[in-house]
């Protein structure tokens, strides 16, 4: 099961050190999320080879410009690209009158249909549910409405074993059933126990998603044991004041979250431009939860 | 005398190629103009090393998101640089509301205020002027309205002949008259005429930018005899029905424009993404007006 995320960008405010700012792609179960679009994220594209053409729901967290400021540009790009999907933007309320805005201004008509989902950036929910997997909003605390992202993947149903089909003669139209956990009788009578015919389906993964905040303990139940948790760590500890006053996160701050979540995995972003090298900001984490990595732009993480 | 030209991008509708969509910096007489700002702009200025600080007038010559969708972000960097000069911004009507819909949406406060000069692209008129220069915009031909620009100085005052002051003993006080041409008469009733005294000025310069737009000769008398022309080549001329259609020019026709507009040289730019290499338009317009150059990201253009 696919489970990559490409970092487009590790920046906080303004490109820096070749690092733009944030945005992210997820590809889950093949489905491909863009999370934020910072300016210059479709230049990020063609920079690092990924390609923006399967992507159908992009996430906004928050309307700060070094979150949004590409979405006119990639959209437009999109639809030069001549897309025909329809594409979903869940984001805070005003995305869609900013979207409306620059296109209507540059009289540009998209070949495509956004569809957007306006959210309450102050409210935990589903926001969207597939086949495969949900994506939950939740608060996050940062001087305008934020919020971050739990996307999970669905229990998928149990793994039939090939070889017992035959060996049983089990008929094609009682799979699913035995999929979904039942035990089977066979013509004969006897009964046989699911767990002798499926194994245990692959464990639901997650990603949680912490763009701009400042330390939050709230955020813990909502992103408790994922997978993969980015945090954003603006700062390294000694700037603990500057990171209260300005929203943000020391990178001690985005490990203790990481650590009393219990997450499997901690990524930390949104350097500050004051960092040419961000390995202070990982050292410090580490001392903390120790399966901290950097967020390095063209870099993709996976999880297994 | 200053008379610079950076090209911050020189490709159309996207990125490609290590080309960026259109800006350009002009330094006349110490002047810094910013042209036109794609998105990326910002990243561009990084890039090459130029400084944004100095700029205190934009000229926008049409709302296509290639031309302004690098004006938030460019100008939120200048506020987190914590500038406090103010600066003017020339544009078609709509440039206003645009960038205020991104700054309120993204609850962002600039450092620095904005005062800007909304204008009617089809009508041609001096829309700033100062001690040294004066720029003009004239209607060109595009799908919406656009507008070119004629950057051009102002006649300086007659270069005063140094050793003349000592050898007549020409009092400080009447120099000012003698630069702007009068002749001098001395104590003793002899009249000294000026061209004895001063040397002719430089002669005034002129850059004329002309972003989008079809063949149209109605641009001739605005660009005429220009030091310096840049014209849109975005199409060779096999291509010219998709020029006409999208309304853009071949190399071919901005190459007319210059011969016939009598310029001293010529700079084409804006090159479709279909040509990973614009030599072919250079050599397109070179059967036309020798003196052309291409646009390239990042290259200075000096005029003596």
């Amino acid at each position: 099961m696919s489970f990559k995320l490409s970092i487009l960008g590790s920046n906080a405010a303004v490109p820096a050190h070749s690092r733009n700012m944030t945005a992210q792609l997820l590809n889950m179960r093949e489905h491909h999320f863009l999370i934020d679009c910072a300016e210059g994220t479709q230049h990020q594209f063609q920079r690092f080879g990924f390609k923006f053409q399967k992507i159908n729901h992009i996430f906004i967290s928050h309307l700060h410009g070094d979150h949004i400021f590409g979405l006119p540009g990639l959209l437009l790009s999109m639809s030069l690209n001549n897309r025909k999907e329809k594409l979903q933007i869940f984001g805070p309320l005003g995305i869609k009158t900013y979207l409306d805005t620059c296109f209507s201004i540059s009289q540009s008509h998209l070949s495509f249909e956004i569809i957007f989902h306006e959210t309450d950036p102050q409210k935990s929910s589903i926001i969207f549910e597939n086949n495969d997997l949900t994506v939950r909003s939740f608060p996050l605390l940062h001087r305008i409405p934020t919020q971050g992202f739990l996307f999970k993947e669905k229990t998928q149903p149990r793994k039939m074993l090939k070889e017992k089909i035959g060996e049983y003669g089990i008929p094609f139209h009682d799979i699913t059933k035995i999929k979904d956990g039942e035990d089977w009788m066979s013509p004969d009578g006897s009964l046989i126990k699911n767990n002798a015919l499926t194994s245990d389906p692959v464990a639901p993964k997650s990603y949680a998603y912490c763009s701009d905040t400042a330390y939050f303990d709230q955020i813990i139940p909502f992103v408790a044991t994922a997978d993969l948790l980015y945090h954003e760590a603006t700062f390294t500890h000694d700037l603990l004041g500057q990171a209260i006053v300005s929203g943000h996160s020391t990178a001690i701050q985005a490990a203790e979250i990481a650590k009393n979540a219990g997450v499997k995995k901690l990524l930390i972003g949104h350097f500050s431009s004051r960092y040419a090298n961000p390995q202070c900001l990982l050292n410090e984490a580490k001392t903390i939860f120790p399966n901290t990595e950097l967020a390095i732009d063209g870099q993709v993480y996976s999880v297994d």
